[in-house]
Parts: C-alpha cells; sequence; structure tokens
C-alpha cells in the first residue's frame, strides 16, 4: 500500500551486497526522512561513476582514467609485480605494508567450472609483460584457497616461463593468535615449515 | 591511492544508515564488478524517488501524489484515525493487523529539547481535522518510550478537546515472550492491569 515510487525505491536498494528489504526500507525512510541531500549526491555520483570508471590498461585495477595513479607512479618499483585477485586486496596490501612496486589485478581466480579461465583473468597481458623483461620477481597474493591456490600455481609456472622469480606470501600462525583457535591445516603447515629462531 | 571517483563513490554511500567505510567499498566495488546495471538504475530511481515523493496532503505518509492511496482509498473506514510516529509504524501495522481505518503520520514526537513541538507534528492540521466530527476514534499508536508517552498524552487532550474517543494500544508481555526476560517496567503493568480469564 506504499507509493509505488518508494517501493521501486526500496526494491533498487537491494543491489546492494547484504541489503534486504527491511534495510532497504530503512535506508528509503531515512534518505527521505533526513538525507535528502546526501541521497541526490549518492544518486549523481553513483550514475557518474558507474559511467566513467573502467579498468587501468596495465594492472586492470579500477580508474576513471586511462592509466590508474599507481601504475603511473614514478617513484614505484618498476621490477616488482604483486598478484591479487580482486581491488580490495590491493588496497589491504597497500594499507598494511611498505611495498613499493606495482599491481596486477586478476579480478577473480581460475575457476573453470565457472567459465572462469586464463583469458578472463588477462593472464595472456600479464604474460606479455613479464616477457618484456623489466619485472625480476612475481609476488603471487591471491587468497589462500583452494582455487586461489590452483591460480597461484599457475602464476608461479607463467612467471618460470619468462625466468621471472615468483614468490608467494608466506602462511602461518596469523600474528596474536592463539594456536588453541588456528585451524589444523593452517597449524600443521606453520610446524611443517618452522624455522629457526633469529638470535 | 585508488581512483578519485571510486572515493567519492564511497565517502557518498556512507549517506545510508548503518554503512561504515568498510561497507561502503564492499559496496562500491561490488557495483563496479557485478552490478552496474542495478547500480545505474538504483541511481536513476533514488534521483527521481527525492525529488518527486512529498507528504501525503491528509496523513503526511511519504507519497509522490497529493494525497496517498491509503488516504485516496473508498474502502477504508474513514471514522478510525491512527496516529503513528512515523511511516514504518505505519507498514508494521498495514502487515500485522487488518485494521482498514486511516492513517495520520506523526513524522517524529514530541521532543522540546529537539524543537520538535506540536507544530512540527502538524497537530494543529490534525485538530482541524479531529474537529470536522468525522473521526470517531483516535488510535495513538506511539513508541512506548518517555517521548512517545508523552506524545500519546498529548494526542489523547487534543482528542478529548474535540469530543473524539482516544485509545492507546495495550501494553503487556508481548505474545511467545518468557516472563523471566520480561523487562520489569513491562511486567509490573502487564500484573497490574491483568484481566480476567475469557470462559
Amino acid at each position: 500500500m506504499s507509493a509505488p515510487l518508494l517501493e521501486q525505491l526500496i526494491e533498487a536498494l537491494r543491489v546492494l551486497p547484504g541489503v534486504g528489504q527491511k534495510t532497504a526500507q530503512r535506508m528509503a525512510y531515512q534518505l527521505l526522512e533526513r538525507e535528502r541531500q546526501g541521497g541526490k549526491h549518492l544518486a549523481e555520483v553513483l550514475a557518474v561513476a558507474l559511467d566513467s570508471i573502467g579498468h587501468c590498461r596495465h594492472c586492470r585495477d579500477f580508474t576513471e582514467t586511462e592509466v590508474c595513479a599507481i601504475c603511473a607512479s614514478a617513484s614505484r618499483d618498476q621490477h616488482l609485480l604483486c598478484a591479487v585477485e580482486s581491488p580490495v586486496d590491493r588496497l589491504a596490501i597497500e594499507q598494511a605494508t611498505g611495498y613499493r612496486g606495482l599491481y596486477f589485478i586478476l579480478q577473480g581466480r581460475l575457476s573453470p567450472l565457472d567459465g572462469i579461465g586464463p583469458r578472463e583473468l588477462g593472464l595472456d597481458a600479464l604474460s606479455e609483460r613479464l616477457a618484456q623483461g623489466e619485472i625480476t620477481e612475481l609476488i603471487i597474493a591471491t587468497n589462500p584457497t583452494v582455487e586461489g591456490e590452483a591460480t597461484a600455481h599457475y602464476l608461479a609456472q607463467l612467471a618460470r616461463q619468462q625466468s621471472v622469480h615468483p614468490s608467494r606470501l608466506a602462511h602461518g600462525v596469523p600474528l596474536g593468535g592463539e594456536l588453541e583457535y588456528v585451524d589444523r591445516g593452517t597449524l600443521s603447515h606453520a610446524f611443517g615449515t618452522r624455522s629457526e629462531m633469529p638470535k
């Protein structure tokens, strides 16, 4: 019995991840009651962003320019390339580490059942780039899931074919974690790959 | 180091209730990666809705027409008026009960400290409407909070001045609740207003 336009708005808001009927309702009413200005701004930015944001020609990250800020920066180490599954992974590495090299965003992981193969991840472009000889190390930072590991193995092969050194993020017990709560696979791996205590 | 437009989008999404930095990031990436069509639709509907949706002339509910569907319906009981604080409350009553009368949406509650008085809640219009003599009962369904109760008392006075019978939703133990977990105030009230068991 609500106004049809209001129902359309509630339905449209459900496109957002994690937003169901109730949350969408709350959002719609909040926007109408208190945030008309912010809501209009959101509508404008959203329309422009979805129209203009594409992929960086080099690293496949989201950007509205042809080449993203990181790829265009002269101050980044041009010999290191870090492959991640998604832009959020790149963001996490950028915020947590002091890494100053370049990135390659796969925008997914190998998953033959879903029709995602090397072509969909842009691996032909990656291979060409490795063949140019400027990259010396490919840091493989795909997620430690079954598909992420498979993708990592594929990337390592690709790197070796072009004489680029592949490396993988260390697996093990997380800092600040308690052994009691670490899953068996991780604990077993950490035990097997233990290293000598530094003096 | 993200694309500025992407950052603008993430910032703009934070206008939604319950959406912080992390959620806004996830929403932006999800829209860009998988939901461009849905996102564009959302931008359009949002812009149109915020421009066109105003308040119903009679009940103050949100609607894009001058009079909302419920107020315009000839099949609703024109003698009953139910006052609620917000459109979601109206929706809840509409979905849960068989009520077929009309509504009046206060769009808030009396709160002198926040500068919300009778005028802000449209109570002059409500008073005029009650004076017309068609309404016989004012069902007061404000929330059972301190401010909601104060508003209810004010509304009851208003109704009596116009010889309209004011009524209030029953308070008590919720169905399916356990006494052990019911708050003291509610339990004490339910005990005091106990009624004879029907035969």
